[in-house]
């Protein structure tokens, strides 16, 4: 049974801090089996790679681990053209959203004379997971690929099980379009640690990228301080701010959209007429049955969705800032007035013409978001997750005779001697 | 022994190789022990952080858990109004270059009528770790606290531990200078849990930033997902390309301030010139016998430093963005020329009059930087680890018309019917 909130009910706030404190994730104890697998890739590299690829995915991959252009090729032949050009046209639009995130070099002087600076360089080399399988989304592989691209990234290794041998082409396509430079045919843990330490065919990486399971994420956690990862993302969610203006089959359909992906994804509604609450209720009952992963979409609603009703739109802000959503859809008659009252989420879809889907695929902005209300302190993927920086500082004698005097009261202060002879000992000349 | 290395020997990069990977640090197997004190301070709140103080801190903190305006005013008046003066001085100089560190809102309309944005809003709450005792860094307080203050955080909740009831009163005047807005008497992972969960006195935080021990590090990767937490930073490090016209002693003493730090410390030179090498060596051993903190910088020399010789310094660039540094010392005849070539570093000091120690303090930007080759893929402390971003998506009838065929397109190839669903069911009206 979907979850019922009301604002004007005496235990409303035990009851909304139950439910933002849900768990909607089990996490496998996987940490052994996967501390086995990194060992095993660094110590054997291609062998072990050959090995775990027969044993999980089902396939012999020797001499094959590397996708060719020719397999490439093919992949375009095989798919939709119609698709193809969506994926292009997808891949235009992410593209040309990301190019205003590339952060800007600072270098100036300051009235004391000193030189300072902050200067941004691309990450060299990024890998890319991406799940085999039914998750093998094409648009994922642009979302992530494109930032990388963006930012700079000279090299970009994508790693994609096939299960049985069987890939998903357009997930080939995607790469392609995206501009990734190299692809394997390798996943789970023994394809996020052949990225991390490299092996005979693969060079390792810097940073490593994208979904996958609770092996994955494992995996990645684990060499994690030798490359770089981006967040370990949750199941997915919606919340969709809707007054009674709005088409309820329109409503259900966008927490369908969300609650389809799997079942521990999670929709809510929050609104402002009991009324409205229970006609979008009937309608996701109703679109349900039409749906082909309505099952999924079921025990999704059943076990995590949420239908609250709150006194008035306004009274919704401190609520939405406190669910902190992935996704936040405002459906009401003036989304612009409520927009700077929103302080917690990862994308917002403004107005009734805005399904969060959209987002999700042609938007231009990117659909890898911060979930479990981690949009509290963290932001989506961008081009400043491919990009560092470093701090420029420059002292000539003078600067250095300025701003020394600071400088070695404070290492006397913190005990410290050696940093104040390293200042002091330049000003004896 | 201090490590010796030559470009020009036969067997430089295997060696080079062996000693880019040596481990610096032991990692005390302490979660068990930790995931314990989490959450026991989740079950008892206020009362396990008053038994945990009173085992760990040997301190009974009942009712005192906070510190009061009297103690920092007592803390003024017990500290050297020059280190004061310093502590301000340093405040002004991280404020103004932090300030230019701000992103920018972006809002507009794309050729398709689309409305795009990406909004900044900075973390509500921050907890700031401060270690206790000898490590208790007023200079850190700073470099910590005020980037959050720049970015607009409302709340900064800081915690140091008073071992055996002993506080040092320049962190109490550095977090005051800074702005922090409460200051709790508490060390540990059960500070780390308290700021995390919440207790009856303190109120949880949304990100948890700040040094600290095994224990410390334990509990934030512990906490991470329910709060943010920045990096966990290793041993400090530094490397220092010098020609040969610098003067040895200077060189030698910031390959000393690092190496004071503690034994795990990094102390590296490059340079194009042996003689030069072995004067620094011997000018390091000279400085050794002078240094109250001599028989750690001894151990991290001996145990970690190095004199790499290359064949010129431009030979040495690969290494350089190989060894990414979380210090660079450029003392070089133009090292405005070789800035452009230096990919990794987590900050770079320009020519011999910017000793590192100048960043440690008062050059204006953050020391909080990446460590053990985390410059490859990581920035240092920055106003934005206290931002977090939204992306903002509208569209109107007219925009979803021209967007919905790509989407529909695309939903439908990953076998996501809700998806497109949400999409289509706007469109017929």
């Amino acid at each position: 049974m979907v979850t019922r909130l009301d604002q004007r009910e005496g235990n409303f706030e035990p009851r909304f801090a139950a439910f933002l404190s849900t768990k909607r994730e089990v996490s496998d104890d996987v940490d052994r089996a996967v501390r086995d697998i990194v060992a095993d890739i660094r110590a054997r590299g291609d062998a072990g790679l050959i090995g775990y690829t027969r044993r999980f995915d089902r396939a012999d991959i020797t001499s094959r681990l590397r996708i060719t252009p020719e397999e490439i090729a093919q992949a375009y032949e095989t798919s939709d053209p119609a698709v193809v050009d969506a994926l292009r046209f997808a891949r235009e639009r992410i593209a040309s959203h990301h190019a205003r995130q590339k952060p800007v070099d600072d270098r100036y002087t300051d009235a004391a004379g000193v030189e300072l600076g902050s200067r941004w360089t691309a990450v060299e080399s990024v890998g890319l997971y991406v799940p085999g399988g039914t998750a093998s989304y094409p648009s994922s592989v642009l979302m992530n690929a494109v930032p990388a691209v963006v930012a700079g990234v000279e090299r970009l290794a994508m790693v994609v099980p096939a299960p049985d041998g069987v890939l998903n082409p357009l997930v080939l396509v995607a790469a392609d379009i995206a501009g990734v430079s190299e692809i394997y045919r390798i996943g789970g843990a023994q394809a996020v640690a052949a990225l991390a330490y490299g092996t005979e065919t693969i060079a390792p990486v810097a940073k490593i990228v994208g979904p996958g399971n609770a092996y994955v994420a494992a995996a990645k956690r684990q060499v994690f301080g030798t490359v770089g990862i981006d967040m370990i993302a949750g199941p997915s969610e919606v919340l969709v701010v809707a007054d009674a203006q709005n088409n309820p089959d329109w409503i259900a359909a966008d927490l369908l959209a969300q609650a389809e992906h799997d079942a521990s994804a999670q929709s809510i509604l929050i609104t402002d007429d009991a009324g409205f609450a229970d006609a979008v209720a009937e309608a996701v009952e109703r679109q349900l049955k039409l749906l082909p992963r309505g099952e999924i979409a079921s025990r999704s609603w059943a076990d995590f969705g949420a239908l609250i009703l709150v006194d008035s739109i306004d009274a919704a802000v401190p609520l939405i800032n406190r669910i902190a959503a992935e996704h936040l859809e405002l459906a009401v008659a003036d989304p612009d007035a409520l927009l700077p009252k929103i302080r917690n989420a990862g994308a917002i879809f403004l107005g009734a013409y805005t399904p969060e889907v959209i987002g999700d695929y042609v938007g231009g902005s990117n659909h890898v978001l911060p979930t479990a209300r981690s949009a509290r302190f963290s932001s989506g993927l961008s081009v400043l997750d491919f990009v560092k920086r470093t701090s420029i500082l420059k002292l000539g004698p003078d600067q250095l005779r300025a701003l020394a005097p600071a400088a070695i009261a404070l290492a006397k202060a913190e005990g410290l001697d050696a940093h104040g002879r390293s200042v002091s000992i330049r000003l004896n000349v």
